[in-house]
């Protein structure tokens, strides 16, 4: 087997967002935005929509204070190389990788975040729960696309949504561009959920991200879409299946906060070329 | 370090059209369209435009018979899962893939390829000459992209091109549709590059690839443009240095064929996880 000299990583997705994961305990890694761009760029580099180096909270400078030391801490960045405090797909891969490389036992185990810790278990399936905290609506509000209108509720979940719930046609959507928001409802924009209820406990969503585009999956919007259609069917709280592009996850919202299930899958995996990384 | 128990791979690109080569000397991977195609994804996989199995010719039922057996046979394969003959920019990462990892010695080596033996020469900077055939130039021909009119020369180079070389704009270019052709004199479509001479041996080129949309490197283009370019100066012969979006090539047209060289990076590599390559 070709053995490769530069640092460890893996390739995993959460429904379709996908990830490099570069083990980093001890913080020896200097991960300059370049290398970030460089490993993300599908091209030239692994491809990904994001890095989550894994590393001991106590190694990384900038790990708020109140996450302990020796908690394993997700040190995320985006594809542009800036810093992201969450991502909801992003932290059942970390968890999935703890468990399969023995760095944590499988079940509940705290991941260190820039937006603190966060309660994790991970299932004898694959499958992986986070508490994604509380969902609060906090308003209506409605948008267009292609000149048809939709109604929907704002709905906060650490960030900023619009989630229309409704007999939607999903697959007669273009979501080319950023559907129109109320500006001053959402002043730093808003991620837009399109969310059919299937029956039962099912629904089905479509997402565009404020910033990025439609993408196949969207952490935060899920929990959105659930605390909508909940709402919209009259209830505080319950649970939804919830069938994005990318996969499905469940969603539970409790009077207290919310929590998100969902697959976590590890592709495969190696080593980097040393002189790529050097230079890359 | 975490020890996946899957196939091994390795990810690399030459002027970033990119490649996962899969090591496999004596047959044994069970390569299906739909592992291809999981491969590919640059989701839900590693992610390329194409993968490169590396096997010896006898271990490949639908190798060419004029391949002898214990030649190294790049089995190529397009990112839908299709069949490929042969690919300028693959050859040379499986080139260099097989002397970094020892299966041959670097210098001249051959490569076996559904369109017959292909001879190599890896150099000590990375880079790797590929030996293209002849270029025949067999036409004039025009297109016009948003309404303006670009005259060209038809190239055949294995494949048909036609090569507009002139002073364009090549920045202002919109490449998002098909520039249209003469069906007559490109009955199976054609691939357009757009060549502009930067003085002395330099050119700078944008293509656009038959069936795939533009892209940042096509070998056969790179080719095809640098016959166009010499043509257009009045020769059958000589070199040029061709820039395009994903790096820098050089091209020599001799009488009785061409040669390609370019840069060939690997950038790293380890094994798939095994449930992943069995339920991709």
């Amino acid at each position: 087997m070709h053995a490769f000299g530069g640092p460890e990583y893996i390739k995993g997705h959460g429904t379709q967002n996908d990830f490099v994961i570069l083990p980093d305990p001890d913080g020896e890694l200097e991960l300059t935005d370049d290398r970030v761009r460089a490993l993300c760029d599908r091209q030239r580099g692994l491809g990904a929509d994001g890095v989550l180096r894994v590393i001991r909270a106590g190694n990384l400078p900038d790990a708020p204070a109140d996450v302990p030391y020796d908690v394993w801490f997700m040190d995320y960045r985006n594809a542009d190389g800036s810093i992201a405090e969450m991502c909801g797909n992003g932290v059942r891969v970390f968890a999935r990788y703890l468990v399969e490389s023995g760095f944590a036992r499988p079940g509940d185990l705290p991941v260190g975040t820039r937006a603190g810790i966060r309660p994790v278990r991970t299932h004898d399936d694959g499958r992986v729960t986070v508490e994604m905290g509380q969902a609060k609506i906090f308003g209506e509000s409605a948008t267009t696309v292609a000149g048809v209108h939709f109604s929907g509720v704002a709905v906060d979940v650490g960030n900023p949504h619009l989630a229309c719930v409704g007999d939607h046609d999903l697959d007669a959507l273009d979501l080319t561009t950023a559907p129109p928001h109320d500006a001053n409802l959402f002043p730093e924009g808003v991620n837009v959920e399109f969310v059919r209820p299937l029956g039962g406990e099912e629904v089905r969503m479509r997402v565009h991200e404020r910033g990025v585009g439609e993408t196949r999956s969207c952490g935060t919007g899920t929990v959105a879409a659930t605390a909508a259609a909940l709402h919209t069917a009259g209830h505080h709280t319950g649970r939804r299946i919830v069938h994005v592009p990318g996969g499905t996850v469940e969603v539970e919202i409790t009077v207290s906060g919310s929590t998100l299930t969902g697959p976590a899958v590890l592709v495969g995996g190696g080593r980097l070329d040393a002189d790529w990384w050097q230079n890359p």
